[in-house]
């Protein structure tokens, strides 16, 4: 069976998160499932770079696949483009390595969270900012997110402790943006080898209380060495968050001979 | 009576436009005259500086209106922001001279038309973008908009012809962006002293069938002498419509002595 590396994007605003569940088909992976395996005419298992949570979007999220089809590239990705709905898009499809798996061969991914710091409303981005009213003090924030960035134990930032599993990541590193000259719109972007169950959530929470005044940000040493989830803040609303792009190890990619990108 | 200048933005996706209607309360106008009549407790009139077409969103659009009340206008704005529809904002709310009115001082505006040419989908601004996957010639669509921009009387691009009224506008001009050096994203704003019933979109539309080369920028000057609106091209749709600004001559502001801006 061919392997592909299909890379799409969504709002998830009206989804339950990445992950299909039981109970429920109104989740990212179960929708790509349900319309790939009518496409191909055989069940197909979605893998995606990892998971998202109710809410969050995605500007760039990678998933793999196994299957079958007399279709090349282009006209299959013409034909999932048809059969979307209108809040998930497919970016690009390609052929990939049989080896290629979206989630085992992720080597880092970059988060944004989009904060609108304004009273005024933002109705056209009402779906993609978390709003808060009171001016932040950035440069403190900052200096918390240079604390945070670095291999850690994140178990202070994690939700759900698997005691069994290891909570160390590495954080390359944040970036702060006000897009477009936007003095209203802040823009957090972090970049790390992996993250933990809502981690980027309570990783930016914690960064608001420091904009608020409420934490200093020479707590952080200390916040990550309790390894307690109670130390850490707030877990800032699903909707600011997007996963904005996933990497993978280029020399893993030398091996697709057959490898073209359909866009 | 008080008279207020109100500025407020929409998302106007899921409203029948601006104006009130008989036979729905689905409008902008309709929307703000019920809150402002619960919160003034009498009956409100709102008078916008101009109609906008269903699903056409306004970044700012300017009212007025006339009430008594014990608050104060920050309090007001802050009841108006409390009590309108997620898709709604409150820009900001000030006392006006007796004399303001939004529509008869307008003096000018500008509105956005947001294309997005590209294959590629757009998940996050698809409700205000004009997808267009085939690559436009942009060089031609300047052209275009450059013989079109002046006095003229644009009789070509009006939907329903009005015979008594005149249809001579001055277009100030038109610019083309790409939105954060994206490629992917035309934006064309154009400002004028007035446009006539779906001018904005009609221009667009013709500039799109230029930019397909489905028509010479060349041929404007007898699109305009034709004064008929079969000469002219399409409508573009609603959704990549914003008004973007409203214009009002700033001499006739020096009499508000009680002007206050709230924001």
């Amino acid at each position: 069976m061919q392997n592909y590396k299909l890379t799409i994007c969504y709002d998830g605003t009206r989804y339950r998160g990445w992950q299909k569940q039981g109970n429920t088909d109104n989740t990212i992976q179960a929708k790509l499932e349900a319309l790939l395996s009518r496409l191909l005419g055989q069940p197909v298992e979605v893998n995606g770079s990892g998971r998202t949570d109710a809410g969050v979007h995605a500007r760039r999220q990678v998933c793999s696949f196994r299957g079958n089809t007399d279709l090349n590239e282009k006209e299959l990705l013409k034909q999932i483009r048809s059969f979307l709905p209108e809040d998930i898009g497919a970016v690009s499809l390609e052929c990939a390595d049989p080896r290629f798996h979206a989630r085992l061969q992720a080597v880092g991914k970059t988060y944004l969270y989009r904060i609108w710091n304004s009273s005024e409303p933002n109705v056209f981005d009402r779906r993609y900012i978390w709003q808060i009213p009171e001016k932040l003090d950035e440069d403190a924030m900052k200096r918390g997110a240079q604390l945070l960035s670095g291999t850690h134990d994140f178990s202070s930032f994690q939700a759900n402790k698997h005691f069994k599993k290891s909570a160390v990541r590495t954080i390359y590193g944040f970036e702060f943006k006000h897009a477009g000259g936007n003095d209203q719109e802040l823009q957090i972007y972090v970049t790390g080898d992996g993250f933990l169950y809502n981690m980027v959530r309570i990783l930016v929470g914690t960064l608001v209380e420091i904009g608020r005044g409420e934490r200093r940000p020479e707590e952080i040493p200390d916040l990550l060495k309790a390894e307690n989830r109670e130390a850490a803040g707030m877990t800032a609303p699903a909707k600011g968050l997007t996963l904005w792009d996933v990497y993978y190890d280029t020399k893993t990619e030398d091996n697709k001979h057959e490898k073209t990108v359909v866009a």
